[in-house]
């Protein structure tokens, strides 16, 4: 089963440029990685294309190639659920948002007011441009010193 | 675990139409049907957007909202891979494509002569604009005969 880290904080804060960075870097230390994105609504596939009419008969629709296979399904947003299906492939699950699941956390901050919303889970860094007293804190662009707390968790 | 049944075929001979028109009788008739499809290359994901920034990054990815999840996977063309990971959540797996699996299939012909191509796992029906001797044979727009020898067939 794989260990569960959310990255959370405010929708403009930074995080899906922080993951994208941190991600080639884990995978340089031979983590296979999962993330999971929460959406208020999304169209992932393109009105006309065979798999969107499909879907949208009734049917769930997998395609797949030789290198890669998409899932299309009507599961709900449920975290625990999704990480029991799709988790049991990979080392590391990153969850972008879902902060009111209380995983342990990577706390993404604009500013030290926004850390009181994101209190339930064990925070294991603080990524600012400032410290915060208490708390590992790093600077937003330093992918590398992210990616080493991340692996000094995920084998702790 | 599911019933597979494969709907096999020339390129343009009408699968896809067939099947978006029998999944929401079956449906009806109270299946959960998955459906899986072959493609040699497919982007089911746009540039720019995070889902697949993250993906180009090297994780596999997960979006999720209310009523709707995708998981777009690194995951290769592996039929009884696809069905033993997907397949557990549905009543009824319908492959489009996979002909050499050899799974139970209905073949969807232009000619009579394409049937020695589909000679490999059990022919349920035919599905053509003329009969062929020896089977089942059903038009291509008969969506609710197609669809009564396939709910035959699950419950046989």
């Amino acid at each position: 089963m794989a260990k569960i880290l959310s990255f959370v904080g405010k929708s403009n804060s930074g995080k899906t440029t922080i993951i994208e960075n941190v991600v080639p870097i884990l995978k340089d230390q031979g983590l296979n990685v999962l993330v999971i994105k929460h959406a208020k609504r999304f169209e992932i596939d393109r009105e006309g294309k065979d798999s969107y009419r499909i879907f949208r008969s009734g049917a769930d629709v997998v395609i797949t190639s030789k290198d890669k296979t998409a899932f299309i399904s009507r599961f709900s947003d449920d975290l625990d659920f999704i990480c029991e299906v799709f988790g049991r492939f990979y080392d590391l699950v990153i969850t972008e948002g879902f902060s009111r699941a209380c995983k342990d956390r990577v706390v993404v901050l604009n500013c030290p007011e926004e850390l009181s919303n994101y209190n339930c889970g064990r925070i294991i860094a603080v990524v600012a441009d400032f410290n915060v007293d208490g708390y590992i804190s790093i600077r937003k662009n330093d992918y590398e010193g992210i990616a080493k707390v991340i692996i000094d968790w995920f084998y702790s």
